[in-house]
């Protein structure tokens, strides 16, 4: 979902870094679509698996100026299948990350590599408000292996092979669609099928505190990763991004402050211990103090969230 | 060289996590030499390499009930050869990992896993006396590949696939033998030489302060890691070890005590400025509140240190 919303950004803007992009490539599993272009520079897509380790070189053998990394099996599909979240989300990184260095060897490539992290690298317990400095200690094969290419990220950079940032995405919301079985899924349902006027579910109590930014947010981070001087980073930037500190109940103000009463009215409370177990072992709250200096901006508050969505994907 | 030590201790006592061994594998790249045993077991030396992933699991088919990974590419090679150094200290971690987690699908092996990490996980910057939860941004490789292995560790360990520690050593001295090309090298040669009554080189200020154990302590760890008692373990046992922070003034007055002044003698102050920066960057001390919750023990000063050199190793 941020890898299309951060495309067709790109494709209508033209512009990364500052510069004009002279073309933008597309990678998945499956071919990407190819978003409708300015028509200044050639869009492409195309079918891809990293976790081939002859893929990835031949992706980076075209030298792109900036890697933007945000393929991924999603943390339950991770704990599921131990093999395939390794393959994915830890060899298909270093795959990159290898055929990067290899570049480099052969002709001085040193790229800037934006690598979307999460903040599942943290793992309880941790205080109210994490700060820079927090030690990863995650309780999620997802977790482990994001805080796994974190720290391969920083060697490669550290050894000058590319300038590595590693970007940790508070939880998304609101996700346009359709419902999904993510544990985290709700935060978004809660708000987005009151909005169309259709009841949700909300499995926890509305005292549970989370740590949220936009869609539009998490692609304005990806491109400003990009866009950094050199000369700001340091060896170790794994980010926390900014972002908005809330509750269920201030989530469900705001919903009624900028949509409606009615909207709010339309959400069920069902409690799902399960689900309710989980969430209370997430991050409530950042410091997100070194991302902020290096300019990294969020929403200031969850009424700012709502409306990115009216704005970019209400239907 | 702890390795050989550690051998030497269970083939003489005989006695492994309160048990008494039923049988001791001692594997390494070169098949290592069989030290004199009590007679109540059996010894076994050979040659294998843990980076071919058959040899890993052909080491687990013996299903042994507790593995203490100690092979490892040091500091300075895993930083000249990058390649060497991933395969080596993490490819060969994780193909023990995933053999060991291939036996526990198969019948519900689960074996006590005892790593050899070190402090080189921590990098600049950091506090002068380090306590559980810093942070890990090592700046070597060497340390990189360490790091990556204690979240692999921590990541099988939850899942339930085996019991992991990682035990980060300090620097130990007084290594037996011959000076080496380590930077950290004349921590010992400075103690050694001057014991045999040979002159030795002190590249550094002796103001210069850092955190040491002797052999006998590092073989006590990884023993008493082996026999901890399961229950007392959570998932991220990644220990800092106790151990004696020290100035080289102070490791010079303990040479003096309980050597002599003629030994003290014997050093030449000659500084080197690239390991005297390089120095500059390691850990002066640790708060091990942990380890030692644990029961893990070290000396308590330095004195103790050279004694156990003496008593152990001293030509």
């Amino acid at each position: 979902m941020i890898g299309r919303k951060l495309a067709a950004r790109l494709a209508d803007n033209g512009l990364l870094a500052g510069q004009p992009l002279a073309a933008l490539h597309l990678v998945d599993v499956q071919e990407p679509p190819v978003p409708e272009g300015n028509g200044n520079f050639a869009v492409h897509a195309q079918a891809g698996d990293v976790t081939v380790a002859e893929n990835a070189s031949a992706l980076i053998a075209k030298r792109p100026n900036v890697i933007v990394h945000l393929a991924a099996v999603v943390s339950g599909e991770a704990e599921r299948d131990f093999g395939k979240g390794y393959r994915v989300n830890f060899d298909g990184t270093r795959n990159l990350l290898n055929a990067i260095h290899d570049a480099h060897e052969k002709d001085g490539y040193c790229p800037r590599f934006v690598f979307a992290s999460s903040v599942a690298v943290f793992g309880q317990p941790f205080p109210d408000v994490i700060s820079r400095g927090q030690a990863l200690t995650p309780l999620t094969s997802y977790g482990t292996q994001k805080a796994m290419a974190e720290l391969l990220i920083a060697d490669h950079t550290r050894r000058g092979h590319m300038e590595g940032i590693a970007i940790r995405l508070p939880t998304i919301v609101i996700r346009p669609g359709k419902p999904n079985a993510a544990a985290s899924g709700f935060f978004s349902s809660i708000l987005r099928e009151p909005i169309a006027g259709e009841e949700a579910v909300l499995p926890v109590d509305d005292s549970v505190r989370h740590w949220f930014a936009s869609p539009r947010a998490a692609v304005d981070f990806l491109i400003h990763a990009a866009g950094l001087s050199a000369e700001r980073l340091g060896v170790h930037e794994s980010l926390d991004m900014p972002g908005v500190s809330a509750t269920i109940a201030q989530m469900i103000e705001a919903l009624e402050r900028v949509v409606g009463r009615e909207a709010a009215a339309l959400i069920r409370h069902k409690k799902d211990p399960a689900i309710a177990a989980m969430i209370d072992t997430w991050p409530k709250a950042f410091d997100p103090q070194r991302a902020v200096e290096l300019g990294f901006e969020a929403e200031s508050d969850f009424d700012a969230i709502i409306r990115a969505y009216l704005e970019d994907d209400a239907p």
